[in-house]
């Protein structure tokens, strides 16, 4: 039984706490957040109690897990106490939008052997680890080309596109981490562009809406990522993978199986609303990781270093939208083994 | 708030407990088995209380209603009491496998104007829903075909189908109740034939594993069902319904949906390997729903007389197996207006 | 080479015409119909010859095999003289609206060892031809049930129903071949019935547009066939065949390959407005498999005693649309090894 | 009536010529292949008359059009000869594989206002036309992002990778004619990357086999192209367009509509085995195009000016491959109104 502090009480914290209440092997006894209110109704709906302080859950007597679902500012900060605490943590992402802060605290980390996951909780969709199943089997050959899709279908508001750090580094960062993971490879050069199609006002903080973006592998084989905030259809999401005798895809989901059959035409049920729709078991399937490994001593994936390299990625790639060639992508060195 | 108590520790039951246990409008105080021990196991499990005796269950002052989770010949048994009692009913299907039982059952709840409803779960299927929708918003036109398919992966243990009353009245039951349901219209005439493919021994039983059904509407339209005990692909259920302008399917439903590309082919994911695993939904939908109607007063449905009318048309269906003719169906009158 | 003379040079005579033309082993020698202009520009249109007197595709100097496309009523007569001639035939269905009549003329196509081949074109469907190769193989294990769907666009003119022989004779014939031929067994009883929910004046004349038909072979594998005369939504033909370890199915085939996805709903293409466009390329390979039987001197099938067993299935449909029960299914006796 | 020469009598003419020969508005007169042999054979096939000199094919007396499918050295030279003899021509692609000499012969032609039609053929796709369809109608909004797969089932040999002028111009470039076909606008730059991941001996060539290619429209919307000479699968293609309201796909082509459902899969039909299979009815719809728009004295599209501007994608996008970054493009500028 693993005993669970909760950091931030917000629609993703309240996300977390219902899997953590429902989670057999987890006692979940504290939520966090500044808003004191908003912890104390989210503890009582889930028989948890709220925190007066942060520093409650670091208490290692009392806790032997954080789930950091707080503001992004506040991640590298409960990393460090989570770390100094001896206490495991489950990272939301990114570790800090800021690279150089974020490799810091991964090295203050590393340095005292703290256990910690990051929450990159797509890696945990049935279908994306059937396909990645179906890679490391083999069965497609040897990877040489991967194609990620990722549309949201509406703008976020501005206030949001403000302080993300960009589409590369707050969207597609995602699949930057999907397409490490799928070719057990570190991509070494990104190409990025991209376009404010949807909402011109995005030029404004030197951000994109609409981004091709082009990996290539030490192998040479290639990714290719298309990333755009709106779509008039819903979310889309979808990978595939073409290899050396075969291809593997994980195909756009649909809300229901209905057909409706009229003349010259057949009308389908559509793509989710949202990614939350879209994404949902994920969440429970990431938990269940992360505390299946806790009670059995074993490594947590994807690790703060897997984090690391997919934020330098989105560096590279962000300095791509810019440069309109080909960079190449260096990794932080940090002398994690296994976090 | 509704408070409930659980008849009824095995399988099914345990599913209605998780559902109880996490419907905020649900006070899930009670289980009751015959089983102590089962029953005392499912409560902790859930923060209710086993209860020692079944007329716990009917104290109204505690109880608003009960869900009949418990063996088949006690259905009737419960209903009256609940009957009795004042407290609302959701019962799993049958009411009794003696028709006449039934109808007797029926009638007392009705002079007690009890509340109670079918558990007639596939009502409640996201899907058999959208498909009703299309029907009933005339986007199809009139009715005049459907097609149910009904396929179980495994045959039962010869065990079960000794007192199951058989293929039409065990398994096929529940797709006459959609047919009546989509179809707005009590079929008049049925014809029924079967065989035993899967396992011979079943003509022991005078049952069959393997039937073709050919329902009559007043209408004229037609119902064509099929249902088998044991496939070898997993578990099959679709519904197509041809209207006199177009046609809606509710699809075989998919484990996911990931694609493998090999020469020639392409091979997708698989159906479930059991029912469990494709209604699995529909029974926190139908609780919902009858909470839901207690809450704010409404009507709760499938109503008994659904269940008595469903087994009205597997009576005559068993008998045609046997006739080798379509039998004409004939409903008990229950002076029933709204249950 | 075999030289062809093509008797009718209506709709499908010039369907055929085409496909003569194009065959590399065919010399399209003639043309007749009862409309002399109509045959002379089918022929002009081809490079074959116009026929002023049927008699001169019965010429055995100058012809090797006659493609009966001619009116119905004149099938028999034909057949007859080129079993006389002793030139091969292929012929539309049926052999005789009158089955009595069609016996005959089998019988005395047989005593004269005459090569006959029936236009069951859907046999040669690439689709079915693929369906029935993994049936064949044990792909699926033993054939349990067989649905056939069956649904044209829009009712045919009365005039036409009037001459059809009805539902079960016209149309649904297509499909008892198809359920004999996948099961490689000849069915032993069928139940069939019927309403006029498209034209109400079908009851005129003893006929129904929408009918249920199931099919007991000696098995006991059952076989279930919907038949309507009118959709909404175009031309709906499908098949499925479920076995002991597994189902197959030839899904409905569509117009094109695009999808459009918009909020809530992907549109796809819709099916074939009619049941020409569906099965078009089925005449040319019933066509390729006789021609290549008779320059290999291999049997041609299907074979008039499937004509007339499928006709068989029929007249016993017809008479259970009337008496309401199972009717057993009588196959005439024709000493008929291979035609 | 257009009465037609055709120039080359190998694979792609052989499919040329039998579209001639079956257009009901064409007098296929004529064909002249380096080869006398195989022009002969050919000729003879279809009913044409063998040309023993190129030079008979470009008498304005006897004939209407040419069809240029000789080998890609005398396309250049068999354009000006049907300019100087005032005879339409419809050309296999390239015009030249040197752009320069390209547009001479454009020059040349359009000073000379010949007719002449670039044979696109996927323009003429009835999936693809459909696609074009939908997004002029404005179904999806402005165009904000089209994606293409190209991707071959087998290398060539190498002695025709090594006068195919690269992958961008010899297998790209098709898809650099869809893409400014279907977003009726000049892609502005081009980044293009790729290796030798199924053939290594390539890069002897200078050539790839696998690549990622992103082009940028003057409205900012993008275009991403994969194109692979080696699939495991059979041959692959696919567009995606995605606009500001929707999306629209042209799918995958299957070779039928065949499901095998077993244990935990579904096995459908797979892919075409070559591209042949997959594009083979867009020849004669091309034909049909150029023979009706001569008929009715219409414009033909694509013009010459369509293939200049795919083969100067193509050149800055083998720029590109060498210099890691975007790449503006040039098109060349030839004073056609229409050609």
């Amino acid at each position: 039984m693993q005993r669970f502090a909760l950091l931030g009480a917000g629609f993703i914290g309240s996300v977390h706490a219902a899997n953590l209440a429902a989670h057999p092997d987890v006692d979940f006894a504290l939520v966090y957040d500044v808003d004191q209110g908003r912890a104390t109704a989210l503890a009582d709906a889930h028989g948890a109690r709220p925190a007066a302080d942060v520093a409650e859950a670091f208490d290692a007597d009392a806790i032997d897990a954080v789930f950091i679902a707080s503001s992004t500012n506040t991640h590298a900060e409960n990393l460090r106490r989570a770390a100094d605490a001896g206490i495991a943590a489950l990272c939301e992402k990114p570790i800090d939008l800021d690279l150089g802060h974020a490799v810091d605290v991964v090295r203050y980390a590393t340095d005292r052997s703290a256990r910690a996951m990051m929450n990159f909780n797509r890696r945990f969709d049935r279908d994306y680890a059937e396909l990645k199943r179906v890679v490391d089997a083999g069965e497609i050959g040897g990877v040489e080309l991967i194609q990620l899709t990722s549309r949201g279908p509406a703008m976020p508001p501005l206030s949001y596109i403000a302080v993300s750090g960009g589409q590369m580094r707050d969207q597609t960062v995602h699949f930057f981490d999907l397409a490490r993971w799928i070719a057990d490879l570190d991509p070494v050069e990104v190409f990025a562009t991209g376009s404010t199609l949807a909402e011109p006002r995005l030029a404004d903080y030197g951000d994109v809406d609409t981004s091709a973006v082009t990996l290539r592998l030490p192998t040479g084989a290639l990714v290719q990522i298309d990333s755009t905030r709106r779509t008039g259809y819903g979310y889309d999401e979808r990978i595939e993978v073409l290899g050396s005798t075969g291809l593997v895809e994980a195909r756009r989901h649909r809300t229901g199986a209905v057909s409706r059959y009229g003349t010259g035409r057949v009308v389908d049920d559509g793509l989710h609303p949202g990614w939350f729709e879209r994404v949902q078991p994920t969440y429970a399937a990431a938990l269940a990781h992360f505390v299946a490994a806790l009670e059995r001593g074993e490594p947590t994936t994807p690790s703060l270093d897997d984090g690391l390299k997919a934020q330098a990625i989105a560096e590279a790639a962000t300095r791509s939208l810019s440069t309109g060639r080909s960079e190449p992508i260096t990794y932080p060195t940090v002398a994690v083994t296994d976090l």
